[in-house]
């Protein structure tokens, strides 16, 4: 997508060097920073430079390739993978990419794997890519249809971010909303300001504003009240994980929209590529929440005269406990969008999704 | 109840002036501020100086006769009743305390208007602290019943304050967790933080802190996710405004939890003084909702190295859309907890309530 009227994606490989943007900072300070060192990688993923199921997965995979770059021992293998695999717990990809690239490494011999391990990571990267266009294709069409029979601008709701800087380009939840707007269908955004990362409020809506699309940001508490009141006709959101009877498991608070989107005959979509289903997850009951530290709702980034600086918005020692998950249970969800088409959120159906 | 050891309500008359607490500060600074014209009065509602349903009636009461004090004129009492009435427009206590006073008012004359006007402020404001002291009383039986059965911490989940600080003293939904506290039941309250003034966060776990019970500040997110997992026994709100059928308007969000409640089978009560119905209203659906400036999003008081300032966490020109109350309707609410007792959120067991 573009930034100032420049492509960028939030992963790429310049000069043999991997580089990213830095998510901690935006919408303020745009800045782009090389990974160098496992460590790089690792801190990049788990203090949220980059974040978004999708991405994670990625960064994992090019991280892999640099560390087996500089050692191509199975030790290091076995090291590398461990150490990524700790990073973050609930997003499934991060798991699929590593699990993908070591199976393959150990059957080959050290002396070819890093240019394997490269070869893996920028395919993986490729499909992301190609996956979240498709996703955007696929769901244009429910957009277009409420927008044929309402014939006025739809209103979407989306939680959290998961737009292009959740991937690696397009995004899931809004690549059908870039795509709608690419096709002129008028359309209006409710961004969820989704604590305690406000992801939304910073990330979303900065997606949404270089895209000219309009938007306005809400607190997590709003979205049941416009509901009620018929000012929205689509949920659209992304998936961290998901289990393989249609469970979501996704930003805390995604629950909390979804039920209130059933109980006022509301349409919530989740859109995904399918490397977040876990084939080996029957329901969504046991996936691990990963729990973040208390701070991330106390301490923020603010913006006073251009300058940024962090506060303190609670008083010292408040206890806080900050689960970055929930799990919607599928019953709420009307159908997922994969790169491979709209389908119920079930067993089968997501059983052929997978196959087409 | 009290401030470190010290006895105080939110609002009083010392020596013929009116004090009260400012909350905009708290819990960073315990300030206390004199109300001498009707501006100062206005000003302290409208800025949230004075907030919670019950606290702004009595208020407007005070401001009221503080002003007849200065002009018992007929005019000034229609000046002022206008007045005081725009400052907030959902709180039904601020136009139900208004009405009887004016109406007295002008059946006095204007000689006797002054002492009048104060005697029913200064009843307004002993009938809430009893109110609310009897509400402490009534919600306990609920918290014991849970005890009994469950023999551990009784897991409460609030939204927003409705705590002492919401009323003139003792509070709706928090005086039967105070009650409870003092009956020696093991408690632990989850606090909503409620976005976006975070009156949860600051005003709520500022109360807990003061009496010494256990609490834990969660971002509005995540209340659904521990209903789902069997982290709640019990939700108590408060309520702005009460319709004749039970619905209720309380603080921007409180719909989401009483919708996610009912779905986990977790019992969801209202504690209000009856002075929050309202006896003309059949239902929740015409209740004006009052919309506040979307700076409220963007622009918070931090505090970093002990110095309090203001900054903000958005980008410039973000635009946001700020209701600040929702409508729960009746069906998702187990009952009320008022003065007179326990009761049914339906029309017949209010009526029957109201007339004890």
């Amino acid at each position: 997508m573009r930034v100032k009227n420049k492509k960028f994606s939030t992963i790429w490989i310049d000069n043999r060097e991997v580089k990213i943007i830095d998510q901690t900072k935006l919408p303020f300070e745009f800045k782009v920073q090389k990974l160098k060192s496992l460590n790089d990688f690792c801190t990049a993923i788990s203090d949220m430079k980059v974040r978004g199921a999708p991405l994670i997965g990625v960064t994992a995979a090019l991280g892999f390739a640099k560390s087996i770059e500089q050692n191509s021992s199975t030790l290091n293998i076995k090291k590398c993978y461990q150490k990524l695999l700790k990073t973050r717990p609930t997003a499934i990809n991060l798991k699929w990419a590593l699990d993908t690239i070591k199976k393959k490494l150990l059957k080959t011999i050290p002396s070819k794997r890093a240019s394997l391990a490269f070869k893996l990571a920028n395919l993986i990267r490729d499909d992301d890519i190609e996956n979240c266009k498709q996703i955007g294709i696929n769901g244009l069409k429910i957009i277009e249809q409420i927008y044929n029979k309402k014939k006025k601008p739809v209103n979407i709701l989306t939680h959290c971010n998961a737009g292009w800087l959740a991937t690696v380009d397009y995004g899931t939840a809004l690549s059908p909303i870039f795509c709608a707007n690419h096709a002129q269908i008028p359309l209006h955004v409710w961004v969820d300001e989704t604590r305690p990362r406000n992801q939304g409020a910073l990330l979303t809506s900065w997606e949404l504003k270089n895209e000219k699309i309009p938007h306005t940001v809400i607190v997590d508490n709003a979205g049941g009240h416009l509901m009620q009141n018929g000012k929205v006709d689509l949920c659209l959101v992304g998936s961290d994980r998901t289990a393989m009877n249609g469970d979501v498991c996704n930003k805390i608070g995604t629950y909390l929209k979804a039920i209130s989107a059933y109980e006022n005959n509301i349409p919530f979509y989740v859109a995904l590529p399918t490397s977040t289903i876990d084939r080996n997850l029957k329901n969504g009951s046991h996936i691990p929440i990963e729990i973040r530290d208390g701070k991330e709702l106390s301490d923020l980034i603010f913006e006073k005269s251009k300058k940024l600086s962090t506060g303190r918005i609670y008083k010292n020692k408040t206890k806080t406990f900050n689960p970055a998950f929930d799990v919607t249970p599928s019953k709420f969800i009307t159908a997922l969008i994969t790169e491979n088409g709209i389908c119920k959120a079930d067993f089968s159906s997501i059983q052929r999704n997978l196959k087409v």
